[in-house]
């Protein structure tokens, strides 16, 4: 089997890879369907995070079912499964408030972009859709295995309510879905950030009402003058600099809400600051399996259709063109199909 | 008349200070009943906040009206009247979502260790009690001035619920007074973090379950052992400080609310943990005006009895000796008389 390894700073290989085995009980193993690349990758694929050693990438999945372990009970054979990038049991006190990635049994799921693939603790992990769904929709759902989740936490943890005013930080396709997610929880006003015309674009087409093109502390200004002088209700930080971080804090109302998941990379926040700004603070990797079903109705229904954020579609033997496409931002996010 | 005057590092006086004046329409000048010494002046009296000139202290009062300027109109002349460090329009959209500490038109109160005070906004600021309260309630009464509406915001922003189990960081006078909220909020199990006799047998008077020796690491380690290692729902931080923040956070379980009232000094917060640690953060300078009319009630319909913070009480013209006491954790609170 082959699959996608990354080598180094820019270097990812199509190559030869062990075939994925039920290693416990608890495991299944799915046939990928469509796997992709995620924002994410791009902090080892661009060399802002170390890589040791060549590494197994992809940790968004969805597919059937092809196998499962002798402890595997509620997902079966031949069914259609998405699940979260966290693998989690699903019955842990973290999990049972809803925080299933912060599963007290969680194991990271990193080698997806492959033709299959071992989820641990599938029971707990993996949400099979009532039948197999037509390969339209595979997009959407693959979607809902991180970033539609992602972006959706990030509304839920600034706490967007219907009439409310929000602003999404970030561009890419959490900062997309973001949008998507806080229209479909009924914000009044959206205003997102992006200085690029394709991503304005798409963000205008899942709701947003204002863009603004200003980064920083100019960005923050806009947002006031949006906002008269007050700041957003609820603000989503999708990008995880140090930038993005202050600038999400500052444009939010005293009182109001930041939902923060772009994964922090040297942010460092002053407590005073903190302090004055008199914020909510909530965020952190998505517990995505909590919104799944949720999330997989929605798009069955046709109510939103995620999948768009996917801009350049490859066979998988292709990866290495879908990393490039993404760090070079001619594409928003790379599907790959096995 | 005379008040207090903080010259430098353990220097504060009783000295002659300009009898306040009516300067604006929307003034009133208070004839204090009570003022006391708050944590927060501890900061500059140790030389941790820069002391550029001398500078008038005090910013907790209650008292009767004596003067009102032209444009006030909700408080009138003889009232007994409690207001907030925070001067607040109590109108503007930053007071209407009830964050009055970071009113549009906010003014620090801060010179309110003497026989008068001027307060701005007064219409905005000053609630009035129905009648005249009696001596003995007058301590209970200006607690919630700073220390109990900031002890009841960090349990408000904590998220304390009936039922949930809280810690309390903290066993100044505003984490003791974080003990009594979240008592009264309906908590079931408050563990105060203590290590002084004197106010751990306060902080079981007020509602603690528990009393937790250790400090940071050691601390934390104790905290999850006695949350079958999982951590509290509900954290207030009432210090202010790197090592009680972190400790805050990392006392919280996955998806739990740190609710953070310390003022805080030199603390940066790292994102990576912040986000994996998965907390909700909440805090800042509380809006002590949102909370005091329901507070004001608690304390006249005997509910509560946040005065019993006050081991000192001494006459004004002896507000060195008060600042002194707390300085070296002989009193957690000084009462002062005018």
């Amino acid at each position: 089997m082959r699959g996608a390894v990354l080598y180094g700073p820019r270097d990812v290989r199509f190559e030869e890879r062990e075939v994925p085995k039920i290693m416990k009980p608890t495991d299944a193993i799915v046939r990928i369907s469509a796997t992709c690349v995620c924002g994410s990758d791009l902090w080892p694929y661009r060399g802002i995070s170390a890589v040791p050693q060549p590494t197994p990438m992809g940790h968004e999945y969805c597919g059937i079912i092809e196998k499962v372990g002798s402890g595997v009970k509620s997902v079966k054979l031949g069914q259609f499964v998405i699940g979260s990038f966290f693998a989690s049991d699903n019955t842990c006190p973290n999990c049972q408030v809803g925080y299933q990635s912060s599963c007290q049994n969680r194991e990271l799921v990193s080698t997806a972009q492959a033709p299959a693939l071992r989820v641990p603790l599938a029971d707990g992990t993996l949400v099979a859709t009532p039948d197999v769904p037509s390969d339209g929709l595979v997009p959407s759902l693959l979607t809902l295995s991180d970033v539609m989740g992602t972006g959706w936490f990030a509304a839920d943890a600034a706490n967007v309510k219907p009439g409310r005013t929000v602003v999404v930080v970030g561009d890419g396709a959490v900062g997309l879905l973001g949008v998507l997610s806080a229209r479909q929880m009924g914000a009044e006003r959206i205003i997102a950030m992006s200085r690029h015309k394709s991503r304005q674009k798409l963000a205008r087409e899942f709701g947003a009402t204002d863009i603004v093109n200003e980064r920083g502390d100019e960005g923050v200004a806009r947002i006031r003058e949006l906002t008269n002088g007050i700041g957003a209700d609820s603000v989503l930080e999708c990008v995880g600099t140090q930038q993005s971080m202050v600038q999400a804090i500052s444009s939010t109302r005293p009182g109001g809400y930041v939902g923060y998941v772009g994964v922090p990379h040297g942010v460092e926040l002053n407590g005073e600051q903190l302090f004055f700004s008199h914020v909510h603070l909530h965020g952190g990797p998505a517990p995505v399996r909590r919104y799944l079903p949720e999330l997989i109705k929605l798009v069955l229904d046709g109510k939103i259709n995620p999948g768009k954020v996917f801009d350049l579609t490859l066979p998988l033997d292709q990866v290495a063109e879908g990393y490039r496409a993404m760090d070079e931002r001619r594409a928003i996010k790379t599907l790959l199909r096995p």
